[in-house]
Formats: structure tokens, C-alpha cells, sequence
């Protein structure tokens, strides 16, 4: 029983919440490998550190000796997943999604152990199912208990529109729980609804329900919003370990701890003994500096970290650099955006009009390099160091959905 | 223009709504044949009166030229209720709507004519559709305007469960209208919604927006709900003279007017003028028989109407009953209704212990031969001429759903 309470303490850190425990704990006394589900949605095939939450946790069951059934959501992708947005998202087109799909596999091998991994698509049962099949699937739920998602309900009160397919979506991911006989599916607090969907639908198949585990979701670089790339705030597991080193880098002292909370390896103790260093007067900046090489060894090496870490330091002294300058996404048309209006949006000048006065003085250099032309329009994709006069810095990544 | 004029009423007669009159006469002004779509159920293959206000109006489009497509709804009666719940709305295999079909075709010709008419099945487009195809279809609307159809407002705002595949039938209905590419859809009241989003459907797909043209649902004998074989209220056309005829003597003399307005093939004019008879003293019962010629007549020959007259008006005074006796269809579990609650339902006694002592005093008759058996259990589909003492009379089936 010891080593019973081990195994839940260690599979229940940072998780949100549980359903039920009492069932998991059924689950976990069997001493056979449990189906441990957990869905990818296609749409962004750079895993990120907000990926890897759960990825961790599925790392975890799968040393403990259980199967990770790592789903890739390609038919539902199709469809557009409504979660948490107010409009209606465009689908994808089938080689966007294979192409997506790939990316995911090479990537997620880094955490996961390819040998003990099942990739499976969802498209392979779904497609299967039919016309018939997937009305018959509809028959299974009620509009009424549809509304009470959180986000349903909001936009029906607030008169915004919601497709009608949209209420298939959580009927669809609650039966790959279905097709996949899963014992556990581990997920976002944002999709509780929809795992708990796939609760309702295996019992209403017949099958034994699954767990539902939620994680809390990683908040991206600014803090504010979850970690996304299409919020352009990420960090990606596959980006190289100085640019994983420096964005780490640029969080805030407060984010740190979250990013300790939810990415760290080192055990609640320890990181209660770094909190308490920086209340004796430890410069945060030098924890911060632990963090950023206990995540980027993790995707690289200990050597590129070190390597990552001593390029930071080196970087800021020769350009006399302060060392914490904020890192930016900022979205754009295609056509990318103009240097007046990128400056300001970064908050490094008040309006256009002084962008362009500052232009004319030759007080604005990107990466280093003075610039004058007004006429500039930084494409997307791009990434610089923008300065204007002496002391205002940032990293601008001009970005496009 | 004349013409066009006395097309547009002729089409229009008994139309609760044409939306939109102007689009149909740009149709008309064409002088092509028009696609006219008119779905049935393949659940009831018996056609009765109430499904002939339609099909007469198909025949007056067929008889101006244009073209017929009879829809029989397979796909759907082939799901029946998917959760398994309902036991009366099994799923019907294949076979049973091949038979039902045969059945529609056998009796529909009485009225259409078979040269320009084509009978399609919405499966042969609807299974091809897929998972994907029914998701797509189900994103052209949403739930918002799903919820403003009356039926489903009404149940939500009573918190009675609306199963999300509901939502998908007028969806299914109108992507009908799309693989039909329909000019004219013509239905019930009850179905004006369902219309409507064939029209939308068609907009989205690129389509000229078919013409819906809603008819009043033609009440049964007991004039109250709608003609419908489940409710064992109804006329089949392919009853006995004497059935259709007996049947037809039985409504009320209120509801003889309505079947005049929705049945009948005399003009308005026509009509007005036996409503002024009665006024002036007419005897309804002699409206009532030129009623049940006509519509007899039609379905079999105006000799075998007047026949079926001449043996109703026989039977009358051979028995010395009255000319209005009332006919009842009483539902019952699939063992049949016990003596004592047939008579007590059919109002023929105040209570089932009444019944019992009518019973023992050899009160009761059926068919005209005394009736003492307490413990008799008229079967399902069982239909007689009930009796209680000198002056009470009915005519009872027995009917299970």
C-alpha cells in the first residue's frame, strides 16, 4: 500500500483535478498496464513547453510501466476545435494535417519512449463510422447538457454564433475514448468537458469509464495568456537551446515560479528552498539562470545549456545589453508590418508620429544596425533586437496566423 | 399573363404559404419544367387521405408540365432511434423499406402518373456524405437558429431533453433539397421549418433557393389531431369502398367542411354553395354523402362508390342504427384491451364497473350478437361495431403503436 500511495503522489503532482480517484486508484491496483489516452490537436505541429505538461505526466505513466496512447486529433483538426475561442476556426486541409502530424511524431520522442508509445489518428475509426455512425454517436448526448459547457453557454448568452457541428466535436473526442478502450485520459482544465464526455460515452457503450485527469495550462512567455503558437508567446521544445535559454530568460520573476510549478523536475522541496533563497536575498536572475538550463539540457544536453548559458552572458556584456529585455510576438497582415507601427505596438516609442522622428535622427537600429527607412516593412517570421535611443530594447517577432 | 395568372392559383389553392410567391413565378415565367420535391416518410407505408392533400397538388404540377420528384426518407428511418431506447422507432432493415417503397409506388400512382414521376431514396446520397460530409453540412447552421424551430424552442424552454442528432435531421432534410437541386419543395405546416433550411442549404451550396410552399395538415376522424396511421385515425386509399365510404360518414359535421376545403376536387364556388344549402335547411348528412362519392369515387370508380353508398345506407335500416355512429381508435398493449376498458374508453360507460354489470345484464353487444364474457380481450388491429343497451354505439379498433 506504500507503494501504492507513492505511485498516485507521483502521478496526482500538479494535476487539477482528478475523476474520480477512488476509480483510479481501482485501476492502479490491478497491477496491469492501464490505456493511458492522451489528444494532440493538429493545428500546431512545433511542440511547445506547454505541450510538454502533459507530456511529462504521460513520461511518468509509461516508467511506471503503463501504455501511452498518444492521439492525434487529425479527423477532429478537420473540424476545428471551438474550445476557448469566440469564433469559429478555419479547418485544415488533409496535407496540412499530415504534414503537422509528422512533426509531432519527431518531436514528441524527446519525452515520450518511442518503444512503449502507440501514435494513433483518429481519422481511422471516425472515417469508419459514417454518416449513420456519427448520428448515431449525436443521439447519445442532449442539446440542454451541450450548453452547459462554459464556452457554449457564453456565446449562445452573448448571441454569438455556434455551429451546429460544433457540439459533434466533444461527442467525436469522447468516443476515440470509446475506440481506444482508454483506462485514463489526462488533458487541459479546458477540455474537462470533453473528457468527461468520453466518461459518459464509454458507459453508455458499455465499457468501464475512464479517469479524468486535468492539468492547468502553461502560460505563454507574456504571462497573460496560455501558452500558444498561435499567441506567438512559446517556447518550442524543437527551437535551438539558445533560444530556448534566452526566452526562458525573458519571463518575469513572478512567471518563473509557475514555470518551476509546472516544468521543473526538482521536487516541491527544493523549489520551496529556491523561493526562500530569493526572500534571503538571492538575485532571482540567478534562478532564473537554473531554470533555463534545467530545461534546455532537458531537450539538448547539459553541455548546449552551459554552452546556451555562457553565449547569454557573453552576448549581453559585449553589447552592453541589459539582460532581461522583453520578448515580443506581434501579429500582422501578410503583407508584414511597417517599422512605424512595429515600434509602437512594442511600446518603444508613444505613437507612429515620434516612431518616424526617431527614424529621421537615426536613434532606431535593429540588431544593432541603424535604420532610417521610414518605408521599412518587416516581414513576417522575423525576429530582431529593436532599439531606440540608448536604453529602449526589444525582441520582436513580427508573426502571422 | 392570363394564363400564368390561373396557374398560380390553381398551384396556390389551399396553400397555407408560398415563400416567396415572386420567386415562384420567375420560376413559372420560365416555361421550363420545374423540379417539384415533396419527402415522405417510409415508416408508414399505407398512404391515406391526409398525405393525398399533398400528392393531389403534385399531380397539378404534373399536369402543367413539370417534373415530380417523389423523395421516400430511408436514411433516416434506417437509423431509427439510435440510442435503442425507443423500441417503436426500431430501425428498419433495408428489406422493410424496399417493401414499404413498393407499397408507396403501388398506391401513389392512383393519383400520379408513373410516366412523369421519380421516386428517389435519400440514402443513395446521404450515406455517400460520410462522417466529414455530415460534419460540414452540420456547419452551415447554428445552434442559435436550430433552437428558433417552435418544437425544439418549446422543449428547451420546458427542459425536455433534445438529443443533438435531432439538430442534424432538418440539416439531412435540406441537404435533400441540394442533391435534388429542388425548384419547389412542397410539405405540411409542420414541416415549413425543415423547408426553410433547404432553401438556406441551397444558397450555401450555390444554388438557386427552392420556392416552399407549406399545405394545412388535414385533421383525422376524430377531428382533432393530424391524420396519422400511428394514431389510428385515418383513411387509407387503399381501403374497401365501403371502408372509405363508412369511414368518411363518420366525422362530424364540422369536420366535413374542412375535408371539403383540403379533399375535395369541387370549386370554391361549389362549396360556398353547399354551406348556403345547409343554411337554408339542407340536411348535413346528404353533404356528407356527396363527400364520401367524391372522394370514394376517386380511388375507386364513381360504381363502386355508389355501391358502397347503397350498402351503407342498407346496413342502416336493416340494424335500425343510427347514421352517425362514432368510430374510435383506442390504443392498447401489444396483449389487446380488456372488454371493460374498451367500453369505459370509448365512453360508452361511465366506468369499467359499470361495464361489468351492462355486461352481466346482457347489455353489451358486439356486432349485434350479445357479448356476457367479462374476461374478453379484443386483440390488436381487431375492429367492431360496439353496443351498450339500445342508443349507445360505437365502432372501435384496437391499435398498438
Amino acid at each position: 500500500m506504500t507503494e501504492l500511495r507513492d505511485v498516485l503522489s507521483t502521478l496526482g503532482r500538479g494535476a487539477e483535478e482528478i475523476l474520480i480517484e477512488s476509480e483510479l486508484v481501482d485501476k492502479l491496483k490491478k497491477a496491469e498496464p492501464l490505456r493511458i489516452k492522451a489528444g494532440f490537436d493538429p493545428t500546431a505541429p512545433d511542440i511547445h513547453l506547454g505541450h510538454t505538461v502533459l507530456l511529462n505526466k504521460l513520461r511518468q505513466f509509461q516508467d511506471l510501466g503503463h501504455h501511452i496512447l498518444f492521439l492525434i486529433g487529425d479527423f477532429t483538426g478537420m473540424i476545428g476545435d471551438p474550445t476557448g475561442k469566440n469564433v469559429t476556426r478555419k479547418p485544415l486541409s488533409r496535407e496540412e494535417v499530415v504534414e503537422n502530424a509528422k512533426t509531432y511524431q519527431q518531436q514528441v520522442f524527446k519525452i515520450l519512449d518511442p518503444e512503449k508509445t502507440e501514435i494513433l489518428f483518429n481519422s481511422s475509426w471516425l472515417d469508419n463510422l459514417g454518416s449513420r455512425g456519427i448520428i448515431g454517436l449525436a443521439a447519445h448526448y442532449t442539446v440542454a447538457r451541450m450548453l452547459e459547457r462554459e464556452d457554449f453557454r457564453q456565446r449562445y448568452q452573448a448571441n454569438q454564433p455556434i455551429a451546429v457541428h460544433e457540439f459533434l466535436y466533444p461527442l467525436i473526442q469522447g468516443y476515440d475514448s470509446v475506440a481506444m478502450r482508454a483506462d485514463v485520459e489526462i488533458g487541459g482544465t479546458d477540455q474537462k468537458f470533453n473528457l468527461l464526455v468520453g466518461r459518459e460515452l464509454q458507459k453508455s457503450y458499455g465499457q468501464r469509464p475512464q479517469v479524468v485527469m486535468t492539468f492547468p495550462l502553461l502560460e505563454g512567455l507574456d504571462g497573460v495568456q496560455k501558452m500558444s503558437k498561435s499567441l506567438g508567446n512559446y517556447i518550442g521544445i524543437d527551437e535551438s537551446p539558445q533560444e530556448i535559454f534566452g526566452k526562458l530568460m525573458s519571463i518575469s520573476d513572478t512567471l518563473m515560479w509557475r514555470y518551476y510549478d509546472l516544468l521543473s523536475f526538482l521536487s516541491t522541496t527544493e523549489i520551496q528552498g529556491l523561493k526562500a533563497s530569493v526572500q534571503e536575498g538571492a538575485n532571482p536572475r540567478d534562478i532564473k539562470i537554473k531554470l533555463a538550463e534545467e530545461v534546455t539540457a532537458r531537450f539538448h544536453s547539459a553541455a548546449l545549456a552551459q554552452e546556451a548559458h555562457q553565449a547569454f552572458i557573453a552576448q549581453f556584456q559585449k553589447h552592453g545589453l541589459p539582460d532581461n529585455i522583453p520578448l515580443l510576438s506581434l501579429s500582422a497582415s501578410s503583407k508584414g508590418l511597417a517599422i512605424a507601427n512595429l515600434l509602437k505596438n512594442a511600446g518603444l516609442v508613444a505613437s507612429t508620429s515620434e516612431a518616424l522622428r526617431q527614424l529621421e535622427q537615426g536613434a532606431v537600429r535593429i540588431d544593432g544596425l541603424r535604420v532610417e527607412d521610414k518605408g521599412l516593412v518587416l516581414p513576417i517570421d522575423s525576429e530582431h533586437l529593436y532599439q531606440v535611443g540608448k536604453r529602449r530594447f526589444a525582441r520582436v517577432k513580427v508573426f502571422n496566423e
